[in-house]
């Protein structure tokens, strides 16, 4: 059984940590673990954001944020990050890390709770539909795409 | 020139309004414009939430909600709703609405404004395009999903 526990403050070091490797390991551009711990100590204060850690090393994060939303009398969820460190993937340290963090916003009054998934990452796509994730939005019976637009001094346009 | 603005509180019957007839319109459930009202009269008092009317019934609205993340110094902003009334369409309020959206984002430190839109939605996908918004997401090269779970009393494996 693979121990997942709920990050405190104390834990921002290692929530860096694990952030900044996610990012190196798929060559995405970090702003390096002192930022991301700096950052952390703040948001893991917060009541809007919590974090989830799996494994002794710890091996795993799961990063949260919570919002409010007018359909919804309670925040909506969702999952930012989620990361195992390469060669200890395969042992159910996600799918424990998703139970708490199910668990965990349940206990927030949270009924809703959201992931962005690449269209190629096939596995992550399987992983999030064993857990209950649903591709095709059940309000519209089809799938629904994440767009997104860069603002200010590093808008395209230099708006 | 469409007239848009940032809503106030006092705004919130309208908001609540226009989000309802949204709801009616694409047949999806909406728990009634006086609760929308009541959260909205919270909500918009809030340094989290906006909204921006447009056009002089007023006949449009974009609803944006702003979160922390780790990624950034300041907040992300998602395009929660944007809705114009049947019939006032193709005039250009969307587009002006975008555009204070996006002005009032950036005068509020975010560098990110996200929207999820309905693969089907041709039509909104193309108008998110011309305003700027990326499908294939700059860090990947490929189109994202947005996946959701219900949790809690709503959960279908009753959680």
């Amino acid at each position: 059984m693979t121990e997942v526990r709920l990050a405190s403050v104390a834990d921002a070091d290692a929530v860096a940590r694990l952030l900044h490797d996610f990012n190196t390991e798929f060559d995405t551009e970090s702003p390096g673990p002192t930022v991301l711990a700096r950052r952390l100590r703040t948001l893991l204060a917060e009541t809007t954001t919590f974090a989830v850690l799996g494994g002794d090393g710890p091996d795993g994060i799961a990063l949260v944020s919570l919002r409010t939303n007018v359909w919804f009398g309670g925040p909506v969820a969702l999952l930012d990050e989620l990361y195992v460190a390469a060669g200890l993937r395969g042992r159910g340290i996600g799918g424990e890390m998703i139970r708490l963090v199910a668990e965990e916003c349940a206990g927030r009054g949270v009924e809703l709770l959201e992931v962005n998934v690449d269209e190629g990452d096939v596995d992550a796509l399987r992983f999030y539909g064993r857990h209950d994730f649903e591709l095709i939005q059940p309000e519209t019976g089809e799938r629904a795409f994440y767009l997104s637009r860069i603002l200010g001094p590093r808008s395209a346009d230099g708006r």
